[in-house]
């Protein structure tokens, strides 16, 4: 068995991003000891009780002696989060986050930084709708990207910091990316979170509509529907301060998003099937090409309805 | 073993529902025999090697026995293949569809009626986003809603018919509900046609961001954007053909959307935080409903991402 990346890693915040670190950690040999803390008192004993690390009484209990702290909570409370633990920290060890934001949070971060820490924020695109510590597992890093956001013109040790943090990320089994933060922020805007915003806006539209129609949304949502609700049932709390801390680009990829739209609208109103087909064909390529790269499955509906054996 | 639903039916179009009708029909004993034909003699050959059927040689030869036609052509298509067809039809029997918008069919095939033929429009609410007679399979109609809507004040005859038609669904473990056509088209206009609408649009926006974005889109497609992309796969001629003919229930309801996307906006641009908690809080509720009525997986991510087992 080889030598862990890090001896110690802090674990702060243990719903399913941060739960799931811990697991694979351990399981992938990562790290050698895994400290867990988090502010709900009830999900930081339902990790003890799934032993998937050691939780702490405190916060500084928890950094204090750990070579890595991942701040697994949401964009809006990494802040101060950070504040309250970067003081515990020991020399040489790393901060870093899985926020769903950068630039906001490599501000926030740095606005408690201290000499001899560290600070790489990080975002591992990887996830489900489900949320808590039940929720996380072991393999879900694997195959999936990680974006990590270092500082440019760093020192020496800073920068073997951000390889150190990347080799725990690939042992982990992820793929790692390094990244200018505000890049990460546009491309996060348009591959999620307008997405997300998306689904969230189409289910709320359902949903006053469901009084019109009597639970069919329910009831007929194998149409379409159905795909949305899933992304849509994610946390509320982490996605109001995505949309909250990534404002500029969120509204500039709706803009777009709404400007597209727009013709779309035409095109149906004047009947003009040629651009609807037009529109409708360029779409199966991007979907080939996700595919291609290992991002999704290609087995029809993700596989959930399974089909029959082939008959031949 | 129990007596066919119909001695023999006619499937007009081979695609991904065409030939899971076929294959269904025949695993499920709701047909003694199932005729094929497609305009398309590629498809029809590959329908013939896959044996889910008998490939006649002319639309007239596929219905001439047939007690039940299936129409599972594109919606713009249906009226000419009625035209086509329905003269060959033997007395007493029914004339249906697939198509996803039923009040445009359900004119353009009665505009072809014939005495002793019963025109009994139909949509199983069930596919994938693959195409082609390859893609069907015998499962694809499982607790899934079936909704036909035939016409109101017909004759003994024809709500027997509908009865019978009624009754082969059921033999292919759907669910059926009969709904004015008017109804269906609102309904879906929701569940479906505007989902897969605002899904293309998204693949679109990325699509014209790719170029800002170097292949970052497809890359980090995992945080959401992905699940888009599997609906936009779906077949364009379809839902070019679903959007011609469904224009006024798309609009409102893309209406609805738009004011509601506003709002949203509105919210982020303020930096209005309950707003967008109480939103996102609300699409829980409507994803949980759909788990609770059978018509999609508590797995999370759909199942595609195979979490470990457990640890407890």
């Amino acid at each position: 068995m080889s030598t862990p990346v890090f001896e110690r890693i802090a674990i702060i915040g243990v719903g399913l991003i941060g739960s799931s670190i811990a697991r694979a950690a351990m399981e992938k040999n990562a790290a050698g000891a895994v400290s867990l803390f988090d502010a709900n008192a009830a999900a930081l004993a339902r990790a003890g009780e799934l032993g998937i690390g050691e939780p702490a009484a405190t916060l500084e209990g928890a950094v204090r002696d750990a070579d890595a702290v991942f701040l697994c909570v949401p964009v809006g409370a990494m802040g101060s989060v950070a504040q309250a633990g970067i003081g515990a920290m020991k020399p040489g060890a790393i901060l870093t986050d899985v926020g769903s934001v950068k630039a906001s949070v490599a501000r926030d971060l740095k606005a408690h930084a201290r000499e001899g820490v560290h600070i790489i924020p990080g975002h591992p695109i990887a996830g489900t709708e489900k949320s808590g510590p039940d929720a996380g597992f072991g393999s879900l890093f694997e195959s999936r990207w990680c974006i990590l956001t270092p500082e440019a013109g760093g020192s020496e040790a800073y920068a073997a910091a951000a390889q150190t943090l990347a080799a725990f990320w690939r042992a982990l089994g992820s793929r790692v990316e390094l990244m200018d933060a505000q890049r990460h922020d546009l491309v996060l805007a348009i591959t999620s979170h307008v997405p997300h915003l998306i689904a969230y806006n189409i289910v709320a539209t359902a949903h006053d509509m469901e009084s019109v129609t009597e639970g069919e949304v329910v009831k007929f949502s194998a149409a379409g529907f159905r795909d949305f609700t899933r992304i849509a049932a994610s946390d509320p709390t982490m996605w109001r301060d995505v949309f909250l801390n990534n404002k500029e680009a969120v509204l500039e990829v709706l803009g777009r998003f709404d400007d597209d739209l727009t013709a779309l609208r035409k095109a149906i109103r004047n009947g003009d099937g040629a651009t609807l087909f037009n529109q409708f064909t360029h779409a199966r390529g991007i979907r080939r090409s996700i595919i291609e790269a290992g991002q999704d499955t290609a087995a029809p509906n993700f596989g959930r309805d399974a089909p029959d054996p082939p008959k031949l």
